[in-house]
């Protein structure tokens, strides 16, 4: 079976990110996964959300936005609509909630750290790809805070990417591109940790529902193309990655 | 182990399902599972939404709200905040997903229905409540339209329930109440057909990230629970289940 | 003249009150005047309006709804619409004030009590049902707080309930059905004390301006509801009158 | 007993209509009654609002402002708020409802006739000097559309006014000012038409209910009133008052 | 050349400033410039905007909105659309910027003054018409607070009015009616101090860019135009002016 | 005089002007002036907003935003806060004014070109960068409808670019970055066409008032920058810029 890029069913596409995109951010990154391009800006906010004031424990929450040409046709800008989309809801929700799950919020100290994804071309994935850069953000952010000593310890506990896995005629796909997402009969994203920990799986087979047998299937997919952007991720990490490293050793104390 | 309320760790919750709750809707349901309520309506309209006319199809579509007070303290009503909030949001869309996911939209023709499942007490387990109870409102709405001779089959592919699965205290667990739920280290809903086939799955670890062998199990379990629940499905609408299975038969004519 | 259900001009539709109708709010109610259906919870909050705030004295307000299908076409949920109607402010307001009349706010202290009138199913009078259901409740939610003993005396002045009026093919009706309604010359709402003092009097003649002489007519029909429907609501008490009365004792000493 | 202003218990305050206070609405009207001053401007649109198009028949709307600072202390503007309040709202319906109970909406043809009340000092009664300004305009605007032959006969059925009643100190009084009003222990507006019907009655005892036989006074108390602002709106509206027997007189043919 | 109304090229419309035009504000006053018509009340507020307090600094602000049918045909009210146009945003941020810069708001300690300025007849010129007025009314309102010895001088710096100057068939014309506003090929609007040194200038040439050579032109007219306004300002203020020159005397040592 | 970058007081910033930035827009350029960064997108849509429908002309409007951390510190989105800031309102207004004024859009024919600025980046300046750099989307969206043969000449009047001139510590200095920009006492912006026609010019001295003298400094200064910004975009645009000659001498024939 051919892909209409030419990649194999298991294959990622190419992936580049872009560290210190834009100057005042703690951590910004450019992420490209194909086509799809995403600004990942962290910011540090010494404060937290009302229901967390008092308990010594801080906050990392996510924003999702497209610049309205992002897409093949023009979309309304939401600020003009006046109103979040449900889609931008979920998937914002989605990005904090895999954030949230590998930083120790109690070592982050009585602070948010906002991760604004901003989507400047989208062709499939943009949620994953938000989510694969957002945490390479997330880590120069935390090390920005390690440097000014705000934090002794880097409060997290593992690396998390995340991917696409769907169903194009009949075929289980890798990292689905727009013109192969737009006709699959299924559709799952799944957050996953380095280590191969399934921390949100979401599977929609609306069109075609599966078998169980299926969705081991796609989770294999999905594994294979986490542990990719994971290596991506350190690659651009560089020394950060020792970092991480050191801060999950202390952890283990 | 024992549950708080004394159940194995594969047992459902009580299931009661009543139908013509109310008198106006061509299709209204109450589903109690134990003490989770959820008033599930369905209504016919004779049109379509803007981005399907002239094309011949229906539609089905779902909103979601709780009283108030379905919960132990109170909840500000998001009419009077003015927004929906984000939980809200994801919770309709899924709805409507699962419903639309075993109706035949093509043979519904340009009409829409709409499943508004209200929550008048919340114990847990209210999304997956909707879908099981929405099921037999939409049903009963679609038998009213073939009896007025509006359609000419049943055009309805499967029978669709929903649970959830969690893991409290080390030990995975079928469908939650609110107590084992809010301190759940995992929390899956599973939205499946009758055969076992999965419409939507969405499992988080934001807490306690999951192998793919605990996911297997998760699965496990609530395949069991939704079998249970189509039968109570079954039983609630019973000579109409016939109806069903002719519409099927034709549909594979 | 034959009414539509066969009441005659002055008679009430049947009256059900239901106590305890939901597990969490403090009162409970689901009341129903022939099929006009509604639930009326009462929740305690240990708090006031900014306006109030260190005054020493407590509030007492309402919010009204209907589910979209409660009528015989399905409304937009207004929620979804994101304000609320001109009617259901004007509803909302109506039986805040009815509640507040007979409630001493000074020996409530700083607290709120909500009263959230849900209309399940909706044949004419929702306001008037909504009122007479939120008194009971109401009841229930006082008689909490006396029994945990953060107030000492029962802080209501009397018992409240409502009903309508109208003229419909010229001849005047107590507590009209939607059918009897929305052909209705006149229609008037009334809110009146077991005593028989008015509370609140609304009644509009759009269609028909109506004389003195006849406004006096509707307020003798409506005086005859309201006093049916304080006996429904003792019934539905049982011995918490009693508890109403002795409070009522100690407020004249 | 003497009144804040050394008026008699029945007594109006004095009177002003201005007519063609602005010069581009087809009636404009500033109305003072005492210290309350608002502008009435009628406009009219060849359109009706959607639910009545193509059904021939016209409409009267009224919406109702106060601007910020006609009261002693400043308001926030609803445009700022993004959203109109509550009283706003059952204010601008109440003085629609007064206006359209007098116009024969056949007769109108299809369009609209805007009453846009905005109120430049508050002095209490701001609604009822509304409506009794408002229905000077909305003759005028007719007068307009008569003499433009889009109508042939003036479509109005009777004259109309409104004013206040209320309890101060124990006694009934016509016509409150903010002073008296603000401490009244029963506020009740009344619409009358010349002819001594009733359009619209709201009277609430919310501090204090009242007895049928006081619900008597305050309406004779009223109706004294509004027929000595009908002979207000007659001098203010000269020569155009025989228009308006005339339309009457064809009316009766 | 011949202008709609016989004015010559370089002549203001007939100016008319009434005070104490509503009975409540500090500052209240009714400002005409031909047919433009524009209450400004100025009130004073003992408190400032979040992000100046506990700074001992004072703020002035603005808001800006006209009556429906203040124009030939009928607005839409912006309380009704929920929003403000970005017309009334920016219009409103000028006469709040306008008013800000000749206000010592160190000497106005932590009060805020608002400028109200609502048109009730817009024949052009509404912007600039409302700053000649706002600063009667403010001037109005700080010497309420010099007499209530809330500050000790009058923290104005020099006096300020505006007026807008356009191209209309190919002539520079000084303060333009709607008339020739609205065929204008080019519109500046000009915020003047009396000593002629400028606040800010406008200026657009949409329809037809316009030389440094004619931007001086313009400049000309405005300043003879505003020259002859803060006349108008003094007259209307008599023997306010004094105090005015006093504060600024004080003001200088 | 040193400026902060060494700039001197009639140096523009740095220009760069990236063509075809995002593949899906039919215009797309990422244009940096110094540290100031701004994508700006123009989409073709077919169709006019309402008010133009049937009058065969077309429309171009725009709209702008800033990524929530382009700044120093992050601001909230205008999408998460439901409506957009007066400043916004006001750049999008300008940008679209300045657009409009160098088209013809009797010969853009019933279509809209959307022109979306979208700050990654700010460093002072960022409206008149988006204006400079949408000038060159549009080109190559006009461009593109000259490709496709749906229209036959180019709309264009005139090229046209914007900078920004101020005053700081006294002096008037070209293009201010932030830093200077914050301190500014005076802040002009100026819109102009490659002939040093004025299209817009936006002066204000809340913080100092100028004089006219002063005023021509600026515009000196002003037409320096633009002048030289121009031949960025012609740079930019290359061989465009020949059709764009040719689209003018058409247009004079």
């Amino acid at each position: 079976m051919k892909r209409v890029d030419g990649r194999k069913v298991d294959e990622l596409r190419p992936v580049n990110i872009t560290r210190n995109f834009t100057k005042y951010a703690e951590g910004s990154v450019l992420i490209a996964t194909g086509d799809t391009k995403v600004i990942c800006n962290a910011s540090v906010e010494d404060s937290v959300p009302r229901f967390l004031r008092g308990q010594g424990q801080g906050w990392v929450t996510a924003e999702y936005s497209m610049l309205p040409r992002a897409t093949e046709s023009r979309n309304i800008r939401e600020a003009a609509r006046g109103k979040l989309s449900g889609r931008t809801t979920e998937i914002q929700r989605l990005i904090g909630r895999a954030m949230r799950s590998i930083v120790d919020l109690d070592k982050l100290g009585e602070r948010t750290i906002w991760l604004d994804c901003d989507v400047i071309q989208a062709d499939g994935g943009t949620r994953t790809a938000s989510i694969t850069g957002a945490f390479v953000a997330l880590i120069d952010a935390l090390a920005y805070l390690l440097e000014k000593e705000k934090i002794n310890e880097m409060p997290v506990e593992s690396m998390v990417a995340a991917t696409s896995v769907g169903i194009t005629d009949g075929e289980p796909l890798l990292d689905l591109r727009y013109q192969e997402d737009s006709t699959a009969q299924v559709d799952l994203n799944l957050v996953m940790t380095e280590e191969g920990k399934i921390i949100e799986v979401q599977g929609t087979g609306e069109e075609n529902p599966f078998s169980r047998k299926e969705m081991d299937r796609f989770l294999e997919l999905g594994e294979k193309g986490v542990k990719e952007l994971v290596k991506y991720q350190k690659e651009a990490l560089g020394d950060r990655v020792e970092l991480l490293l050191n801060g999950k050793g202390n952890n283990n104390d």
